[in-house]
């Protein structure tokens, strides 16, 4: 559709009647013209503001009725799994295996924790070799990060680095943030351009679309960020328009799963210390299989669902490592502590299997948590 | 315990008395031992009775208690998911996955069937390369049927083969029929040895422990067979004692998990008309993300119940392939068919993960279903 018509004004009165027209006459005749044409302005000035309410109702009633997502689900693991992997690439694979599971289950956080001792806080430190042991939270998290991050971006976000060597191997995530150049979205993760944006206007930002992205704000170039499409672009300009949103607003307006963030866990108990929501988390369950049957289970309506794996050890091993905790049950550090897989037919389930089958057995529970019925009772 | 003492006859009257006794009174006293030599046996006989009877009751009452497993579950898949994989190492992992995802959920048949012409019945075929592509069923189905080989048994029935190159990277089972050499168990999978037994005896079987076991009946060499221990064993004997049993009966009457058969099917309708069970599979249920959510299902007891798993182009692909199938919507060939993760936060699931996911959700119904409560409603 083209909407903005409106704003091309007609052609004003021009010599188009000839020479032969009496002055007086044609005085008379332009000012019909002109107001004729003031009119015109108005109404169209009228329809454009009545097709912008309709446009904005519309999408107040589409984020309406999707409601949007008001509370968060994340997961914490140990860096240590990738250690139990046999060769670099199956590390790799196995960290995609994790990212795919917590995709699968729309997880917003995945946070890794350390369990033997590394003590790192983040990603940026130079990495020692791909050998089997060690340096695994850290390659983890990075790996984690790389999937995360929409195609279109990670070039320059994931510079070569050996803990990335064998990503060709991982499966995409193909969530709905990780969006093709041509796909309709209302949002979209975009990366800050390097171009000084005019006085007055915005930065420019690539969004992966054939256009680049004019932003309400000014912003340092590189930060990634979440950008809110107008919902009616000019096709003819040079740019698309948009504004900077929270990265939380796709989820929490417009309904989407909008991918996870990663946290680096010096150790279990700063999984629950470090949490970025305020209150911290509202529900969190350990799992386990000397936990009690999840078949049990109801839960209640929650804002920050926490559910905790184990690494080869389980979560007694994750507590033992860790100085701040003096307990050694590690049922005592959760609201729940779950079986998710009672009448297991091997005698051990592997982490990336287990958040796969624990997060099924949570997802109908939530669901029923958060469901019309449930919540008015 | 020595408990075959009432086996070895006491000592009979012999010389002991010496040669002055006189033959007269000798002869008496003879036969006065003699009387009380057989009241002994006579008595330890009745011992031997009872025990028997204590040892078999208590037998009953174990596998009353444990009540046994009646229903079957089958899963079916194409081979072509190994397609999918990107290096030989990772289509074995990726069978591996498959192979645990069934373990961890009790499965006790999985059927790799061909939707691209493939046409195969056996693994017998000669292989024809480690490539990426064809022959997925039949290395399917062996690295299947590897997992499953207790490991003791392993290199008898699974010579060098390049379909099991990389076997080396497979994660263990780990179920409860592959028993470690000392581990105690009622029932034990074990291979019939190539030496003649005597006359009137039963064969000899290596069951992986540290003597071979004598079964009931004289079996081919290198067969393959479920043996039940018998109880009370003579530690002092060179071999223990057991009898064949079919290989259901760990689960139906010990109610064990007892791994898997693999079944190979030449298309999608042979999934269901080449059924092991007589009567065929009672409740079918197909699995999509265009099917209906599983959260509303309600399983009644089945006998055999069949879960159905699509490859990359999901169970359409697979009917289309069918030349036997006339219908184009893969729905109408199921009782159920499914969407077992509403709301997925990926556009897809892959194959290995959808089975975990999916049995994940149907566990809790299948057990709600045998549930005493459920099963008097
Ligand atoms: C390899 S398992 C740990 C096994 C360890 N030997 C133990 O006894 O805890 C790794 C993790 O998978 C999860 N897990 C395994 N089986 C589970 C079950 N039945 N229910 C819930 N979580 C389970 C737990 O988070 C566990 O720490
Ligand atoms: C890669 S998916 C197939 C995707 C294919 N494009 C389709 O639309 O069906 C492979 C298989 O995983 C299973 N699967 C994937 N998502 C599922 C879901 N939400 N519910 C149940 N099964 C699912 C189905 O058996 C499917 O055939």
């Amino acid at each position: 559709m083209s909407t903005n018509s409106a704003e091309k004004r007609p052609k004003p009165p021009s010599s188009q009647f000839g020479d032969q027209i009496p002055w007086k006459k044609r005085k008379a005749e332009l000012k019909e013209k002109h107001k004729q044409w003031k009119n015109a302005k108005l109404i169209k000035r009228l329809e454009k503001q009545k097709q912008q309410e309709t446009a904005e109702r519309a999408e107040q009633e589409e984020s309406q009725s999707k409601k949007g997502r008001a509370y968060t689900v994340s997961v914490a693991l140990p860096g240590s799994v990738l250690d139990n992997a046999q060769s670099p690439e199956l590390r790799t694979y196995l960290a995609g295996q994790i990212a795919r599971a917590c995709v699968v289950f729309n997880v917003d956080e995945i946070v890794v924790f350390d369990e033997q001792g590394e003590d790192v806080k983040s990603v940026e430190g130079e990495f020692k070799g791909v050998g089997k042991k060690g340096h695994a939270c850290i390659q983890l998290a990075r790996i984690l990060q790389y999937m995360e991050c929409p195609q279109y971006l990670r070039k320059w976000f994931f510079p070569v680095h050996k803990d990335l060597q064998y990503a060709g191997l991982l499966n995409p995530l193909d969530s709905p943030h990780h969006m093709r150049i041509d796909e309709e979205s209302e949002y979209r993760e975009g990366r800050v351009l390097n171009k000084p944006p005019k006085q007055g206007k915005g930065s420019l930002v690539n969004c992966g679309m054939r256009k680049d992205v004019r932003i309400d704000k000014q912003l340092q170039p590189d930060l990634r960020v979440t950008v809110k499409l107008t919902k009616t672009q000019n096709q003819e300009s040079r740019l698309y328009k948009g504004v900077v949103v929270a990265p939380h607003v796709p989820r929490t307006e417009g309904g989407l799963y909008w991918g996870y963030t990663v946290r680096l866990a010096s150790c279990l108990s700063s999984v629950f210390t470090e949490s970025p929501f305020k209150e911290g988390y509202d529900l969190t369950a350990g799992t386990s299989e000397r936990g009690s049957s999840v078949d049990q289970v109801i839960l209640s309506p929650f804002k920050h669902l926490l559910v905790v794996f184990g690494g080869l050890q389980g979560l007694e091993a994750s507590l033992d490592a860790d100085q701040n905790l003096d307990v050694t049950d590690p049922s005592v550090l959760f609201d729940l502590y779950l079986n998710t897989c009672p009448d297991q037919g091997s005698r051990t389930i592997r982490t990336e299997e287990a958040i796969l089958i624990s997060m099924a057995a949570l997802r109908q529970k939530i669901t029923a948590a958060f469901s019309e019925d449930s919540s008015s009772s």
